[in-house]
């Protein structure tokens, strides 16, 4: 299963931080006692797959170390409109002054779960995979991923600095595929494998020529990706990109064993309805 | 206009690291000539309104103090698909060390302005107004408001500790609408009018009665809402929410002087296509 | 009660930072054995009210995660000359490390609470309450309105962020009090309310004709705040302040329901003396 | 004259931090045009010796980079009531911003370096100096020696890692002043003196025997004052703490060359009431 | 050239912010006039290979950001003991308070930069390459690497993040070089080679097998690397390591195209010898 | 026993934050099953001085705080070559995750405290100690100075603010001797010694006839050394420095009650070799 990020914690401070102020929750001060205890119920509106259960767990914790958190899912699960994914239980004004930074957190990274199992279920029965982007939001990359790979979803690299991607840009500065492909090679630490961007049959046989460790083939239609793929048979990893959707990738996922990425996954996925009901 | 928000930059510096890590842009790095000069254009690649072009200049900056970013289109304006908005002129690897971490602010801020744009327009020629609310990401809340405030939207409380709103589960806990109000009013701070969450009318009227300086309307249909227009005239402000749609605000709009708070601004607005092409 | 705000660690660990640099206490380190284990007693030297004895708890905390802490008192409590507070007990050299910066917040602390009960005690039997303001100093600012809860008083906002007061300035700027009240319900958010500054019974009307939500009459002599009382009645909380002193309050308090806000309480209390005494 | 401390623009960091929060202020905003360019003058409303004025210009420019601060008085000297000591001409929102965040700072060290001066100048025409303790409040140690400095006050050790002092409680868990004093010599850095803490004749005389390279006498008598300045002569730093005032400073500071400390300067100055005025 | 790492100035601060403490230079302050102007000179007084000019600078500028410094030499230049690499001219306390901590970075990283070089040059005429590797000192590991690149050394990954290095441990855990290679085939991202580890020409049969995209070479002798040459060929990149001295590196670089990494380069350099001379 | 420094979690932080970057350690999760348990042995393979074991054992800690952790060492204890230090069992993920970091820290410390070790018994049978300078690498000082105590050096002055040292620098600026200690006894704290370089017997009777504390001679030769020894006699301390090696340090140690100072102990110590085995 996929691990939670490094830097959950930090985002769940900077998040309770825009909340909470200096002040705390004044409502909850003002309207609740001080000593109520209640119980609390987290559930899904909306039917989709979950991600940052533990994550929305911090954050009731790190409002009140007193409060008990009881998931009963796990991230990565379907979940149907009215099931209960987690309890939680203590000081009533303590799960208030949480509640919409955990649901916030938690209602995010499940849409960005939700969207990509849609488009890893397009692949089934195919030997393709999907891959999110480094199109994400500021300083939520790590928590995105993790939310891609509940989602059933793969990992292109993290940033600039683990991964060689020539893109057109950088193809069009370096004078060429077969050059910008070489310089990689020869400039790039031999750790990392040298993928590049093309957009024609031509620019792909100049790739391989150069010996490109990896191609990504954008915006190409159907029948490109087909002859992509006889050309490229097992050499070297085959990436396609550009304007998916769920029924583009049912197309074109059984044509070959694809990394099809997917920048819509992290950079506009729509929040999974999820609320917070007192029981008690 | 809107003010850039005063943590701005540390989202910026927040999501460079990210992409940045400590070894920076390998690929450019290896494939682009150090001294290399170029010019590149920002341009839409569908029809929006644009936030967040500082922010994308102030990466800029960060990545290279010495490029040179000059915006043609200013905040809160509507853009074309094929319209410049901005070139950046200056060290290419330093263009394409920062271009993704640009874009990815500018492409989400602009899709919030969108889409609150959509639901300000549904508001024409009323007197009705479009909130944003609480329901933001984590770490963005700041920039997710100056985005909403673009597009033409209005400000909810900040956070928890800015503004009282005693909603459903604070009702049920203090045990009715009026003695909810009454203890806010009594706990609360003076500088905070309090603002309480109804579903009736009949529990519109005990807020009333009670003293509450602005009522929620939580998920009421249309002739709710026009009876509780009546029942509150000028008194306090009436905020409605729930499942808004811009279909549904056309309807809502001019039944009075309306809040209609939205989550979906900022929890769901999905990103506005805009792309960097080296010129030169 | 009065909550320990949630910066009062940063606080904390700023202080003790201070204090130990990186070296820590070479006095102790140099004339204590390690293991040498000790009593002491924190008591008050002079009679006041407790505040920041939690804090206190936390600096020995945060040396020595061993040492025990026992109070014998709770903030708000008053205290007698000689009285002890607390008790400390583990390694002597983690007592003699935390000693200083304990007894700094905690005699700060205790000064302004002890200020603000006599402030406090000045109303007894009236429906006025003491306030303090933003006069704090830097970095202080939650714990000295802390202290002032542990001594009766009630707070005012926060900071500029979460209440509206159109002060003198301010007024000036905007060209009049009905002007500065109409901009800021124009223009301000819904949650807060409308507070403006008045020095004349006209500005008062004023203010009260443009729709203020709450009025500070500033400087005004006994007479004055009676009219002023009586003008205003029950329809918005009036508050008075300038040149407080308990003397003056007594005066005051007795004329109406006011919040009296007062600068002394945390830019000018003086520390309550409290001392650290090694037992055994 | 005295040095600017290193972390000073970390405290004003924090300060307005505490005031803007996330939103800024909100009040002027509402209420003054974006564009209105406004002067005011800082004033001092009582007489005083000023300290922190650069600190506030920095508040100034930290708020906004194109105000113009013109301060005429310097730190160190003494001002009138009335006297104006700078000037701040820029946009009307950005003063109004800062305000408060830079009087704050102001009037809190301009009231430590008055109360400085008030027992430097009981020291007039004797060889006897007076410095200020670690008594000084949580985060503001640093700013609170520069004030002292500017009043004409000495420095004493900054922290427990800098110096050596062996307080009562050092002496009674090591077993004696000699004992004490011997251990810190065998035991302490080369570079640090010696310096114990002592409250009888007896105990001095031990100290001198033992090496001390300084001594503190503690709440002595003026008799026992005399006696032991005869003792050391010009041996070591003698210096004498407890219970200090102008008054019992002026009886005491010809009695010799004393190191007179006094730990109200940085505990318990109250502010000096210096306000901003807004001219045009 | 290598280019100065992403967080030099913050390891320039750190070290700062070790050396000044909160008082900063308390002797130069005591001994030297605030307003006197010197000008200094760096020198080696060894030979070697220069790294950190710039970082010196940087620290330099830190403390007093009106001082001059002039390099009169780059980093990766060879220098000679007596010769002059900068000079700096403005406040003598400012000169003083930066010297040690620019001498600290300036020294350690020339030490690297020197040891570096003489591998490299051990490798002169010959198709290998050094490389450096994970063996760090603790914060330092981005201006390590840039010292190696100074003195012409080559680098591995940065950390475990960004590369795929299978070591003896990973192999024994995954059962066998195949498996292990495998499974980092099939789990790891696309973007990064796959290295393994291997002591013996039957495991490097296996590597290769099992389509390693790079192997490592650990410990083994002057035949042992000779055969695995001729058995990888151009197909994959091949390091050695284990025990390197320049002796070594000579006997061993003529073999092949090897990456010959070296941990004593990072972990073990001596610093080279430089100091500053106030001229005037 | 040596302290831990209280920065060396930040240091530990800052360490794994290098090797671990966003993402992890992605050979290990690539090849590791998630559930393997490990246990490991830290094995020495070289004689020497450890030091940092327990920094090493708060780095596994901070990677899984389910990892048991037990050293068979202490620091500042002898080890020969094969000698296991310490044991690890937990996740064989975590385990390997920390590997690199604990063993960068432990392996460099001790490196330093075997050093150390070497030049303190140099001075074995004689009243000299060994001390460490300001000759630190950048944000290790307090690490380094912690494994010079375990080597059983002593420690000078930590940096510049906490003792004065006016080395020819100061006594060029200040023009002479005897002038830099007067100013610096009349401008700098009580609690500091005055020590001052010299490098000639002249000098040095210049230094102590001013009153210096203690006096530095600088790469005097062995008659000079003698004879400052018995001009200095047991007034003040007597520091000597300037290229020691263990074979200087033998000749000089015994000629008088000596503070021998060597840079190289922090600067250049070569890393102990010091390896994890994974076990079963």
């Amino acid at each position: 299963m996929a691990q939670l990020p490094l830097d959950s914690d930090d985002v769940v401070a900077r998040a309770l931080s825009e909340d909470l102020g200096a002040e705390g929750d004044v409502t909850s001060r003002a309207s609740v006692p001080a000593d109520l205890v209640a119980a609390a119920r987290i559930e899904a509106r909306a039917p989709g797959v979950l991600a940052g259960l533990p994550v929305a767990g911090h954050v009731f914790g790190a409002v009140d170390a007193s409060l008990e958190f009881d998931p009963s899912a796990v991230d990565g699960e379907r979940v149907t409109a009215g099931e209960a994914v987690a309890r939680v239980r203590g000081r009533a004004r303590s799960i208030l002054a949480a509640e919409r930074t955990a649901l916030n957190v938690l209602t995010h990274l499940s849409g960005i779960a939700t969207l990509t199992r849609e488009f890893v279920e397009a692949c089934e029965g195919t030997e393709s995979v999907v891959l999110c982007t480094r199109k994400t939001l500021p300083g939520l990359r790590s928590l995105a991923r993790y939310a891609v790979e509940c989602g059933g979803g793969r990992l292109h690299r993290f940033g600039l600095h683990d991964g060689i991607l020539l893109k057109d840009n950088h193809v069009a500065l370096a004078g060429g595929v077969a050059e910008a492909v070489r310089r990689a090679r020869a400039g790039g630490p031999h750790t990392l494998r040298v993928e590049v961007e093309v957009e024609t049959l031509d620019q792909l046989r100049e790739a391989l020529g150069a010996g490109a460790d990896a191609v990504l083939l954008d915006n190409a239609d159907l029948d490109t990706v087909k002859r992509a793929v006889d050309l490229v048979g097992d050499r070297v990893p085959l990436e396609v990109s550009g304007g998916m959707t769920p029924e583009r990738v049912r197309e074109i996922a059984g044509l070959g064993r694809l990394l099809i990425s997917v920048g819509r996954l992290t950079h506009s996925a729509p929040a999974l309805d999820l609320a917070l009901e007192i029981e008690s």
